[in-house]
């Protein structure tokens, strides 16, 4: 582990980077390399983010006005990238990434150098102060890719891992000009028609266990074709189970194939989903955790929601 | 209008207060009130929150640890009371309230003095300045009833009316040991399960016009008996359909009577839903506004989608 300065110190040394986001991109780690990709350009350095496949439409705005350059690549470095394995595409990169930047406490170590910040809500808020440490003087596209990461990992300031310092970091980006409203109403308030009718259908199927204690809602894919919906269309599905006043464990199955589900467990205070998710050879942390477990949609079911009221 | 250090010299003068909130008490006028409340008493002052009706459950936490008071009457302020026709039955106050604190751009002034900051998000933004003013210390406690009224005017700092100063405060708050996290899973993330089955049939009847540029939803006193949910649980809900991707006008129709409707609209960039609204009498801002019409469900859907029509 480096410290932040002599992050800095290799970011004002080298030259020509590639800037390496994690599979599946989000607004932490597209925000956080396009703001770098700023903030080195800035500084006279060439450089550019490399992703996943295409950038998201609804992420095409942290790109705009960024004049795209070609060079070799000399300096790799990740931003948000928690593991080697999430590299996907970008895995032919792996052993050459000179700096790794993170937040997530479970990084596991594969750059040449490693500054993580873990009290970090999002990666985005050490790449602002990387930013400071630069002298930059963060332009208003800058500010929406650092305001982007930072709301999107803290659900919009909502979540535990909010500190003063996100905010603090948000007022700031705020006054360099920031779309703070534009891009909210863009993250948390557009669903689509037919997202919407996917989840009005699951959640009109919820069941409930143990006197509401627990709450079970699934996709299948028979469910997900009928309403013209990808996975990827699913996120944010899993939270709202938890949200029903009374529930303690909200319980979110999705169908892998025919007899395989992927589960997805939210707790609330003091119930341990990590646990839970053990028995069948899952993980996580202890307000969120998942697990695969074969079997039919009611076996499925009932095997979770056994170990479940267990752990009640 | 006077100025925030005249506002300060006003509290600082008096004595034996009475904190006037406005009726439907939401989380800016209860957070502002018992903010100033505390930080008045940390003063040595005297000082009491007054409210039309009980103190909703899910903010009996901004009371917490209060010692109650029992004196004479003698300086009324109110705070975030637009209106004296808000006060509800605390009307009989109307005449003699000494200083109002609010940030609603549209204040009609009744006390004798005001300080009205229509670029504050949210009256306890001023509550704030003033509590610096006075030199208060902000307890967790006091720190608590700010950050609610932060949260509760913002929508968890979602929406446009957020400025850097407002994260600039709920950092100073978050400092302060306000319980920010589980403040807002209280405020946002807190459904019953009655509620969560009506907006489930709600969504599913839901009804699109001017392909999908318009979205309709609507409650009627049947679907809420059938949900055993009260008018007062519906907030929020008028908020849903503009949310869908394409919608630039949504509606929301509660009926009254067998033969009135109240109708909200929420419209995106460019409408001007007050104008609709005022082609039956109605009115309010740009973005959201409300009218009655008489007549059946069907008629009442006509007639409001056919003039949104009008306005697309």
């Amino acid at each position: 582990m480096i410290s932040l300065q002599q992050a800095a110190d290799i970011l004002t040394n080298n030259d020509n980077y590639a800037i390496l986001t994690h599979q599946y991109p989000d607004g932490d780690t597209l925000g956080s390399a396009f703001a770098l990709c700023r903030i080195l350009m800035e500084k006279g350095k060439r450089a550019k983010v490399l992703i996943n496949g295409e950038l998201p439409k609804k992420f095409e705005y942290l790109a705009e006005n960024l004049p795209k350059d070609n060079f070799d690549i000399k300096t790799v470095i990740s931003v948000d990238v928690a593991d080697s394995k999430l590299l996907g595409e970008l895995n032919k990169y792996k052993g050459n990434v000179l700096l790794a930047v993170d937040h997530h406490v479970a990084h596991k170590p594969f750059a040449k150098n490693i500054y993580v910040d873990s009290t970090a809500a999002a990666t985005a808020e050490i790449i602002y102060q990387l930013g400071e440490l630069l002298d930059s003087k963060f332009s208003a596209e800058t500010a929406d890719c650092i305001y982007t990461g930072l709301t999107t990992d803290t659900g919009c300031f909502r979540y535990n891992n909010t500190t003063a310092r996100t905010h603090n970091i948000a007022a700031a980006m705020i006054e360099k000009g920031c779309r703070s409203g534009k891009i909210n109403k863009e993250m948390f308030e557009t669903v689509s028609r037919r997202r919407m009718a996917l989840e009005n259908y699951v959640l009109s199927n919820i069941q409930y266990y143990a006197d509401g204690k627990i709450a079970v809602i699934y996709t299948t894919k028979e469910i997900l074709d009928k309403y013209g919906v990808s996975e990827d269309e699913l996120e944010g599905l899993s939270a709202i189970p938890r949200q029903i006043q009374g529930v303690m464990i909200g319980i979110t199955l999705r169908e892998k194939s025919d007899t395989a589900f992927k589960i997805s467990l939210r707790t609330n205070e003091g119930i341990d989903a990590g646990k839970i998710c053990s028995h069948f050879g899952g993980g996580g942390h202890k307000a969120a955790a998942g697990c695969a477990i074969d079997g039919t949609l009611e076996d499925v079911i009932e095997k979770i929601s056994k170990e479940a009221q267990l752990a009640l």
